[in-house]
């Protein structure tokens, strides 16, 4: 009777706290709010003038400085707008619309496109691939990423599998990190279509919580040496480095796909922002700079993980599991009747993303992955809304037996 | 022998210059050099975090200051990126792959699709169909836009007639404006195709030259008060305003067609940049600072029109024709040999946009129309490449007798 007792007083309290999506909180985009008064200049390290059209593939000086943290050669970086989902977004209309390197056909004329979803995963991917009717095929994770037994037999088997959503590095939601054999079975396996294409969005590339980063092992350039060089889709942004809504975004790959990229987005755009571009220069100046600057966001968002961890320990230990991320935007909770959970929480004030998102169309076959975004909430506020998510795990723990 | 002997003179001069595409000067661009240090605020008028993710739409502040300038009522205007290309190309890609509102099928279903091009026009317009295998036909341009007899019967007869581009105010590259009775044909006329679309690039609709700005008819209210409302795309953009690949884009329609393309939008992105949203806010405040910051670039550039109106007056009377716009970035030259016209001038150094470029599939069946684009030269240039333009064009019509 405890937790209905507690559910009782958690409703009477009316919150209105939001756990939905990853965004950084104020004090997060603060640390970056001297870019508002940049560029002190609009000329580019060659002498061209940013504020003019062109220059579709973006600003050497941008793209040398994130090639390491990518690990893309500058020269097979393409830099975009404000959004690396619109990157991916084009890349699979280009697909649909125009013959990748190394394809029979456009995929729009494919009978069947099949993309292979690690799930949990992020809704976001999932989404582009219902609007365009493409048939999603879940891969569970394991501690070191997809369980790679099973890619490799869908992809060797089915040459219908045309792509594979991938978010190597402190994973949504999970955190997980792939580990080096995971990435090389990436690299190296044989798959049944010569268009196969792995969608690798290192969106959490830089964002570190510890003192010991993870290393992920260089995709591109693993599979480049082993002759699998276009295989490789690589998608990264400064979002969550510097304002969420006006960072820039990366696309690299082999210098076919850059080729056959670059030659669609010819006809979409005359260039891109070079201004914001020059603005990321100047104010993050060498890859030390953003990971000084990746450190402050780690200061403010550390304790909101740890936080989030010690609650669920003391309230949660034995009824639920979940996973305590070295770096990213989540945690991955793992409990019984994960739907009921989230609705007992929304009737309470409590927002969270909606159980199944985390999966292909919104269903997760076991019902158990709620997706925790603790980033944009105030250290109180996190404590009340984990506090209450707990409660609401216990209540539907208690109710069901 | 006069001419053979100014070419070979223009020859030995040895010039590099460059009248191929409409970009703003340096001079043009330091108008709105006071914008690399805002916003003072990132706050938007509704008290949002301008910073941080979402608002798919678009500042409500910068939807009502451009919502009279390009007629279209500021709940039905969304802000996009730096480029309204790309509103264009992406529109067309969701009507190929998501059923525009009153379509039977997908645009990719059809077995044939067809635009009407009024000619000449623009290239990148042309470009987007080509890549997309849509069928362009032209239609020839009148003094008041395009022959509406033409279209009328066209767009009544052949279903496959899905799309008409279109520049209407100080049109790409004649200067032409589109007379009330054309606008208001277009708004009216039946169509055979239930998803017909006017794609209406008012790329230039604050860009005048004179003291007596050109009026346009409102095509969407006509459209609307006609029960037409969905055949109309409305596109803009700050970039011939502020900064030129720095701006921002508009896409504007009916109540259903923004629905349809915010439902698509949201597969693509989080949403736009509402930094540099309020940066536009801030730097142009309402429409009067639009006007007078138009006035600023009309002095800068009101004399290089004049100058090729001068030159071409005293070198070619007789010889050929050519527009003198009112407003917008571009004149119409037209002359016998075209081409051939244009290949002397590369040999002479002076790069002119290929002639044919102003044609669907680059064919300009007369041959006749070469775009000069004289804003981005400083004047002293300008001057010795019409002349040297004008001293191709004499040789040709001598060569050819």
């Amino acid at each position: 009777m405890t937790a209905q007792r507690d559910y009782a007083a958690l409703v009477q309290r009316g919150l209105s706290l939001d756990l939905t999506r990853g965004k950084p909180s104020p004090r997060q985009l603060d640390l970056s709010n001297d870019m508002l008064k940049l560029p002190s200049s609009y000329k580019a390290a060659d002498g061209t003038d940013g504020r003019n059209y062109g220059n579709l593939q973006g600003l050497t000086e941008l793209r040398a400085l994130f090639a390491p943290l990518i690990q893309v050669p500058a020269e097979q970086l393409v830099v975009g707008g404000n959004a690396s989902l619109a990157l991916m977004h084009d890349t699979v209309v280009h697909a649909l619309l125009s013959k990748v390197p190394g394809a029979e056909r456009r995929w729009i004329e494919e009978p069947e496109i099949t993309f292979l979803c690690p799930v949990p995963g992020y809704d976001r991917h999932f989404t582009i691939c219902e609007r365009f009717g493409i048939t999603m095929v879940p891969v569970p994770m394991n501690a070191g990423g997809p369980d790679m037994d099973v890619v490799e037999r869908l992809v060797a088997t089915d040459a219908s599998v045309k792509g594979m959503w991938c978010v190597p590095k402190y994973s949504n939601p999970s955190g997980i990190v792939y580990s080096d054999e995971t990435v090389r079975r990436l690299a190296t396996m044989p798959t049944a279509a010569s268009d196969f294409r792995i969608f690798w969005d290192n969106a959490y590339a830089v964002h570190h919580l510890t003192d010991t980063p993870a290393e992920l092992a260089d995709l591109l350039a693993l599979a480049t040496a082993h002759g699998n060089a276009d295989r490789v889709f690589v998608y990264a942004s400064t979002s969550k480095v510097t304002l969420a809504g006006a960072g820039v975004s990366f696309f690299g790959s082999s210098p076919a796909n850059v080729e056959w990229f670059l030659h669609n987005t010819a006809k979409q755009s005359i260039g891109p922002d070079k201004i914001n571009q020059l603005r990321h220069v100047e104010f993050l100046r060498d890859p030390a700079g953003v990971a000084l600057h990746m450190l402050r966001h780690a200061d403010l968002i550390g304790p909101k993980f740890e936080l989030v961890d010690k609650v669920l320990t003391e309230q949660l230990g034995g009824l639920a599991s979940w996973t305590s991320p070295k770096g990213g935007y989540f945690i991955s909770l793992e409990v019984p009747h994960a739907a009921e959970v989230v609705a007992k929480a929304k009737a309470a004030g409590i927002a969270l993303t909606p159980a199944g998102a985390t999966h292909p169309y919104g269903k997760d076959p076991d019902d158990r992955t709620i997706r925790i975004a603790p980033t944009y909430p105030d250290l109180d506020e996190l404590e009340q809304a984990i506090n209450g998510l707990a409660v609401c795990v216990r209540l539907v723990a208690e109710e069901r037996g």
